[in-house]
């Protein structure tokens, strides 16, 4: 089993470290390979996903991503800019499904902005569809409208589209979930506007035939957004687009208040992904050591769990990472008074004692 | 000056009912004209916009406007459904300016599902261009793919497009509205994805010149999305594109806990406008008496202030509302315990009686 290990940019190195040496900490080896990407990517080679690292991605059988992006590369041409690494290797990998957990740790509830009534005990998850949407869609560019009110005047455009196939594949992602879980399961689209979102909505709505035992509601993006707020633990499993996920998914994380816990995959049809923590590459705390390298662990697990087969594994990775929490240890992201502040060597340390 | 009054389905004609009643209980007297909207519109005149309630909007010096939508429309061909009539009249009137204000009222903190220091005494205003976007960009539809790597298959798709003069003119409105408020503009997009929202960025960015007392700075949606259930007192004004600002306005409404008190304001480049409450007709509570029509009322009161030149009945208004919430009047939705609870009607006697 071979591991490609893509640290990035800002924390990303810092927390990758520590999933590192959870991984080498475990009974059986895996193959670690590591290579540069985003700024990291840009500067060692000239692109933020130098030809190599997409080709250690390709063969290996998953990938443990840390964050990508720092503001010294803004002024860069757009297809330079570290941001275009991740969307490359999910279209290039066909990693499709977006799977980001919202789970608040009750010893964090504090953390979160929220009431503890509202959030307490959450767990939610969302699917977001990773490689189609506005996000690839062609035609898109800057041009001059040869039609419609502005005709003649310079505009931006881009091109929403999800085909039949793209839909169903990611709406069995949905059920299946759900059908390990809560068997609830709510798409959320915007059909009352969109072309591309009543379809979606027709679509999910028959392969719901192939999962009778999952309850299946259609909610709008708008709606979604302002139930998170209101009554986030009424939700089980969600699936939508990749544009609505992508805003759906970072609110639902922040209801938490606890990002730097949060892993994610984004797999493709054979299971293959890439894992990575839910916040980004925080250049402001950069080689501090004071990241948050958990979701980063939990990433780890979640590839053992998704991509390697080995879920006894992941949940003693998992059950280690309750076990520190439990025992008060917290970087300052989630420090509250009465715990014991920690750097990320030390959070590191204290997970691969637990595993011990 | 003539209004139209444009109640619509659900709560809405109750709403609007004590809308009605606040202005005629002004010492001024406006012409009120009312006309079948959404449902209402199809019941009449089988469309949900027919054409002599779009001409009397067209011809009055504002419109008042309550909610559309039930589930018993939800079968109807799209053109059909009920929502169509708001997009309609958005596009007719051109109403390329919604202003809406989440606004935290001392009284009603207990309200919001945040805790209160996250959210006391929020005050921001979301300004959400109207009329463009991937609302209405042509083209749109269902079709056989003829390229990418679904070709040959169904797809659904639709345009995102924004031209130069429709970014500046909502830029002018979000930096002008800045001005009078914090001094401070935050535009949000999607710049790292879309090339809409790059010149969306670029556009603004130029726009700002002409402001320079302004203090701006842009912020991908997905992390407005999160910033807005972290700390969401950091922003005064938003301003965003159409899609954006239909779940961000949203959310942030909800988050102050008391949808049911916030007006919302659809202006043309003459401040002309349409006036409605942020919450929908919620059919489910529809001829129970119990619904808020706070939300109307300043409505109408938003009315008075941008389209009708009123400013001071405006304020008479808003003050009267203060002090029935004071004198803890409470509809269901934002009732307290040692609060009164009252219903719609005995909520807008309330008001009209703090008027005299
Ligand atoms: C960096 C950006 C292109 C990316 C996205 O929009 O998908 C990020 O926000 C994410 O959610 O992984
Ligand atoms: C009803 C719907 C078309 C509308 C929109 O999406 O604009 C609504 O959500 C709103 O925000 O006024």
């Amino acid at each position: 089993m071979k591991i490609a290990v893509l640290p990035g940019d800002g924390i990303g190195p810092e927390i990758i470290e520590q999933a590192v040496r959870v991984l080498q900490s475990l009974d059986e080896q895996f193959e670690l390979e590591t290579a540069p990407v985003g700024g990291a990517g840009y500067e060692a080679h000239g692109h933020p996903l130098p030809d190599g690292t997409l080709k250690l991605a390709q063969e290996a059988d998953a990938v443990l991503f840390g964050a990508v992006g720092d503001w010294k590369y803004d002024t860069l041409d757009r297809p330079l800019r570290p941001e275009q690494a991740i969307l490359g290797l999910r279209k290039n990998l066909k990693l499709f499904a977006n799977l980001r957990p919202a789970i608040l740790y009750p010893e964090l509830a504090g953390a979160s902005t929220l009431k503890p009534e509202v959030v307490s005990g959450l767990d939610i998850l969302i699917i977001r569809e990773l490689t189609g949407d506005i996000y690839f869609g062609q035609p898109r560019g800057v041009r001059i409208a040869v039609d419609g009110p502005f005709k003649g005047e310079r505009e931006g455009f881009d091109t929403m589209r999800y085909a039949e196939p793209e839909i169903r594949r990611i709406a069995h992602v949905g059920f299946q979930a759900a059908q390990k879980r809560g068997k609830r399961l709510t798409s959320v689209d915007k059909a009352n506007v969109l072309e591309t979102f009543q379809f979606w909505k027709d679509i999910v709505t028959d392969v719901h035939k192939e999962y009778p035992d999952v309850a299946l509601d259609h909610m709008y993006v708008d709606n979604a957004a302002m139930q998170l707020v209101r009554a986030p633990k009424k939700f089980d499993v969600i699936v939508t687009g990749n544009m609505f996920g992508d805003i759906l998914s970072d609110a639902a994380a922040m209801l938490t208040g606890s990002i730097g816990m949060l892993p994610s995959a984004s797999l493709d049809a054979a299971n293959k992904g890439l894992y990575e923590p839910s916040h980004g590459s925080a250049p402001d705390i950069a080689g501090k050591g004071v990241a948050n390298p958990l979701a980063t662990i939990l990433s780890a697990a979640m590839m053992l769990r998704y991509s390697l087969d080995r879920a006894e594994q992941a949940d003693r990775i998992e059950a280690a990472v309750k076990k520190v929490l439990a025992s008060g240890l917290r970087t300052p992201d989630i420090y509250e008074e009465g715990t014991t502040r920690v750097g990320t060597r030390e959070m590191g340390d204290a997970v691969v004692k637990a595993l011990a």
